[in-house]
């Protein structure tokens, strides 16, 4: 909201000074104390992933009645979808359809059937950090690993039950 | 997606040879050819909107697990929500919670009980333009004329059912 002033976190604060800390006193000591984000950091939202059941439809949509400029549309048969994003200059919208027969959006789709929003993408330094600073925090993951993504870099999805029934996705950037 | 390589769109480039048509033409052969965009743009990803029923513990999510910065909570009576923005960087996330009784953002809550995604926000550069060529081009909206939002500019949301499942808010930079 324009009008709201925004604080910086005192997780932001605390992270500065406890690198100080780091740099005297061991890995160790810093991990037990669980500062948040202390050895790795969020950063930006890298795209919005909306599934479609007509993916020609939509890329019309945003390419010819709103004017944006989109991708062509790519297959990724080993993550069963097509995509297309969509660039809004600031970040991007991943248009997905399902490709095979186990394509990870088919249920989605089916329990909305016009389409909708299926995850957000955001980008953070360290993904293995990340990882176990998380699990420590009790977030559950969908996966025991990192896997590589649809851009070539691992990623990890958090439990949509421990985000506001947000399906998180978190890439290393 | 990192490897796709991003085109610029025929839509894209079609507009500006139509802004050259225009200085020697009239506005109104403009209009009648229909090109999109040609009086409007497409601008950055506002926010997406996440809704969530339990506005602590969300913030609790994003401030002290995944470190990032975030706003005070602000009440906004006239839209019957509470929000709080969270910083990425490039865009904002804006998780909302009901206030007072006719919240439009109840219902939402009442079908998603962890909580979801409700919408996204699109900047334009001229509201009214926009609203008009996308009505001509069939795209219903959810009220007949913009509205100021919490950001205190003219909004307006457009017709989940005909932007693939997705409340798209369009708000005027």
């Amino acid at each position: 909201m324009a009008s709201a002033v925004l604080k910086v976190a005192v997780a932001g604060l605390s992270r500065c000074s406890h690198l100080t800390l780091l740099r005297t006193h061991s890995m160790t000591t810093a991990l037990h104390q669980g500062v948040p984000g202390s050895l790795w950091k969020l950063g930006r939202l890298n795209h919005i992933a909306i599934a479609v059941p007509d993916m020609e439809k939509a890329t019309a949509l945003y390419r010819d009645v709103l004017g944006a400029t989109v991708s062509d549309k790519v297959p990724l048969p080993e993550h069963g979808v097509y995509t297309v994003f969509v660039e809004l200059g600031n970040t991007k919208l991943e248009l997905l359809h399902p490709l095979g027969e186990k394509s990870p959006i088919a249920g989605f789709l089916q329990k909305n059937k016009s389409g909708g929003m299926h995850h957000i993408c955001i980008e953070v330094d360290n993904i293995n950090a990340a990882i176990a600073d998380l699990k420590a925090k009790n977030i559950r993951t969908l996966s025991a690993e990192p896997r590589i993504g649809a851009h070539g870099k691992p990623v990890m999805f958090l439990h949509p039950k421990d985000c506001d029934g947000v399906l998180v996705e978190l890439e290393e950037a």
